[in-house]
């Protein structure tokens, strides 16, 4: 029998309280779009993988582990996570 | 009184054809911590805004025209958005 595979996505975005110059200029862009009923515009990152692992429990585990030491900033970042077994 | 306010999210992703390699090298990153179960690491852009508009139908609009005109690249990338009255 095979381990089975989890799908995980992580989002990653900016604390609300750290300014998003990067989202401040595409907000600026829809505006320009003609857009002018769009604000609070703020950019982060997506992340997807695959994770080979005995349970949910343990792809968890990996994918928290991942975002925490390598893919956020815990400083500026916080994280999302959701782990579901691939179809 | 006030126009309704919908939060729309918008994750953008390289298609399955399009080589990644940020994913790569994050992927070679976490196997170097030690989870060398994980594998097709990809990484996307996730942006989030909020919209005045009279109805979802008007704000998902809103949404899929910033996406295809602004935010992904329609040769390399899709989208995916999800857009939720503001509560």
């Amino acid at each position: 029998m095979s381990v089975p595979v989890y799908n995980a996505r992580i989002i990653v975005t900016l604390r609300k309280s750290i300014l998003d110059p990067q989202g401040k200029a595409v907000e600026l862009g829809i505006h320009t779009m003609g857009y002018t009923n769009v604000e609070q515009v703020r950019i982060g990152k997506f992340i997807e993988m695959q994770i080979d692992a005995p349970n949910q429990g343990a792809a968890e585990k990996v994918a928290r582990e991942a975002a925490q030491k390598l893919l956020a900033n815990p400083v500026m970042e916080d994280f999302h996570i959701v782990v579901e077994k691939a179809s």
